[in-house]
């Protein structure tokens, strides 16, 4: 049977997260694995989530198994209020983070309308973009048409300010405030993506576009990389307006986010059992970071150039302009290594020669193996 | 700031959700609620949730609290395909059936192709169907349309052959058979909703409409009233082929359905525990059904007729033509008697003097309080 007759509009425009396919295929374990996004299991906080998941049983009961209200559980939502100094009426708890982009690009965006992105980007935001046949604009295009007197148009831009994915650079507070400012004179709304903001191994906090813009302003933050990404919790801070159409979209989409999952969030969350796992983490990255960081500088042949993350989970490697790292992936792999091909997150086939490398997943005393397997590839390519 | 004009154009069509602005409002506990699907708090098996959770945890460690396969982790696929008698391939974990709808329809409609349901039908799913603007036509128009030499065009027809939400009626095997004929004929696809499939408490089980036409049926089910709600999750059995686009939708959607949740639902239903359980819930929902029944042969005033549901957790009732239960439903409030006005089921505005009733989630104890209520209230207007 023939299903293409089926299908929606949307369907010819989605794209595959390369990503997603290589973790389909191959065990992460098995070999040095510089892909994905992935924390390190080591941070993930078994004990304490034994322990929690037992209290909250104990302290809810059934409440903890039954449907909860849309925006989520108060008790999750209170917290992230006070952490982040956000009024609970301004926040809304989303199934992972990824469906906060996804929520946000549905209240936004028709067929042919323009987000603006940076370029690269991350690619789960592309494949939500593109699965809604948006059209992509770089930041600095639509800041050139508008100097030229032009009158570009876009509903929203996405940017991940603080260590980028895949770049893993952070905007300065002057970049933060220029986009505000291209945002009012180009009137469009800012998603800004912060899963990783927490991560900071070195270098000055900056502001967030949120605080210094909250009426144009969707920020969206995640569990993921604080806590465990198995529990998809994200949340959005936004305009109640905006907070409400999400909302109304978020019943049709799934009813309600995890309750037992939130309520186990909450209690880590508020407990500080959070801070503590957080410099854990912090500690590790940090660690792993400087580890790589001085591996690319003893391995890498001549022409290769990184970016130098102040946190998160990757750096971006620019390679000699005759390296095709898509071409290369499969020998990279046989070889046993795994990176993501930098042109996936760019929005014009473009950084051909360029790749992702994370530094969070592979175990720390494996990274100079890994890498020294890399380099040799890139040699002999 | 006005937002309206950066929204996208499914905006407009939003429904909102009259059974989550009801519980938005309500304390469900300090009255006697009809409204809602909520599962009774006693059929939640919270020992056995606190004994698997930390069982999980020694058996997966970290990997239950890593991201995990799009297509949800292999060994609840595993369980699921046991008990289905359904191959592991054929089968989509979902964050929640609701999302199983979402992304069905997602898949299959845009704005204007043609939905074809029941009269009335599940709101949630008209919720998605209007979100992504579908043309709604009932199954009795269409089919009357193609027997008349017209050539009605319609994607797919959405059902609940269970038990349905909100008549509480089943089909029965001809009518199914007659759909899947129907559908052969109209060239459209079946999503089989099945939530409540494995709650009946009287006659004969009958055969899915996936069993009967794999090829064109999407058969939704969903852990939320065999197990617990609060857990969002359900799942897709289907054609490869369609798996395989519901499969990168959701990439974009959440990346993959929460992964603890999966092991503890895997563990619990492939462990006999969710039989141990449904046992029990069935036992009470009978008692609960019949008790329903009886009250309203006792107090229902004349000219008030209902449904005899075989299963599931609804069933409907039918007043006398001067009365409307969305105009009635404050003072029903008021009074602390909670239902859903049967007009929200149906697509046509129709339906104002019906009404669903739920018999799963007040106290038996409660009901026949609640029951004299509402009569009175009926018998006032």
């Amino acid at each position: 049977m023939d299903y293409t007759k089926y299908y929606s509009g949307d369907i010819p425009s989605l794209m595959r997260s390369p990503v997603r396919e290589i973790f389909r295929k191959v065990d992460l374990n098995a070999i040095f694995s510089f892909a994905g996004g992935y924390p390190h299991s080591s941070t993930f906080p078994v004990e304490d989530i034994r322990r929690i998941s037992s209290e909250v049983l104990d302290k809810y009961g059934a409440k903890a198994l039954q449907y909860g209200a849309t925006q989520g559980v108060p008790e999750l939502r209170e917290v992230i209020s006070k952490r982040y100094s956000v009024p609970v009426s301004n926040i809304q708890i989303t199934t992972s983070s990824q469906q906060g982009i996804d929520v946000c690009t549905r209240v936004l965006i028709d067929p042919g309308d323009t987000v603006l992105c940076s370029n690269p980007t991350y690619l789960g935001a592309l494949q939500s973009f593109k699965s809604y046949r948006a059209n992509m604009m770089t930041i600095s295009e639509f800041r050139e048409r508008l100097s030229r007197g032009e009158n570009p148009k876009a509903k929203f831009c996405y940017v991940i300010p603080d260590f980028q994915n895949p770049s893993g650079e952070t905007m300065t507070l002057e970049q933060r405030k220029e986009l505000v400012e291209l945002a009012q004179k180009g009137d469009f709304i800012i998603v800004e993506d912060s899963p990783y903001r927490e991560l900071r191994y070195s270098g000055e906090e900056v502001p967030t576009i949120y605080s210094l813009c909250p009426e144009r302003t969707l920020h969206l933050g995640s569990f993921s990389k604080i806590f465990a990404p198995g529990f998809r919790l994200g949340w959005i801070f936004g305009p109640e307006e905006l907070l409400d159409k999400i909302y109304v979209v978020k019943q049709s989409l799934d009813l309600c986010p995890p309750i037992f999952d939130q309520y186990i969030a909450a209690e880590f969350m508020g407990s500080g059992a959070l801070d503590r796992n957080l410099q854990k983490s912090i500690s590790l990255y940090r660690k792993k970071r400087d580890h790589l960081l001085s591996l690319l500088e003893k391995y890498m042949p001549e022409g290769v150039s990184w970016t130098y993350p102040e946190g998160g989970l990757f750096l971006f490697l620019t390679l000699p302009p005759h390296i095709d790292t898509v071409a290369l992936y499969d020998k990279a792999l046989s070889a046993g290594v795994a990176y993501v091909a930098g042109s996936f997150f760019h929005i014009d086939g473009s950084g051909k020669n360029t790749m992702r490398m994370n530094f969070s997943f592979l175990d720390i005393e494996r990274m100079e193996e890994g890498i020294r397997i890399l380099a040799k590839v890139l040699e002999e390519d």
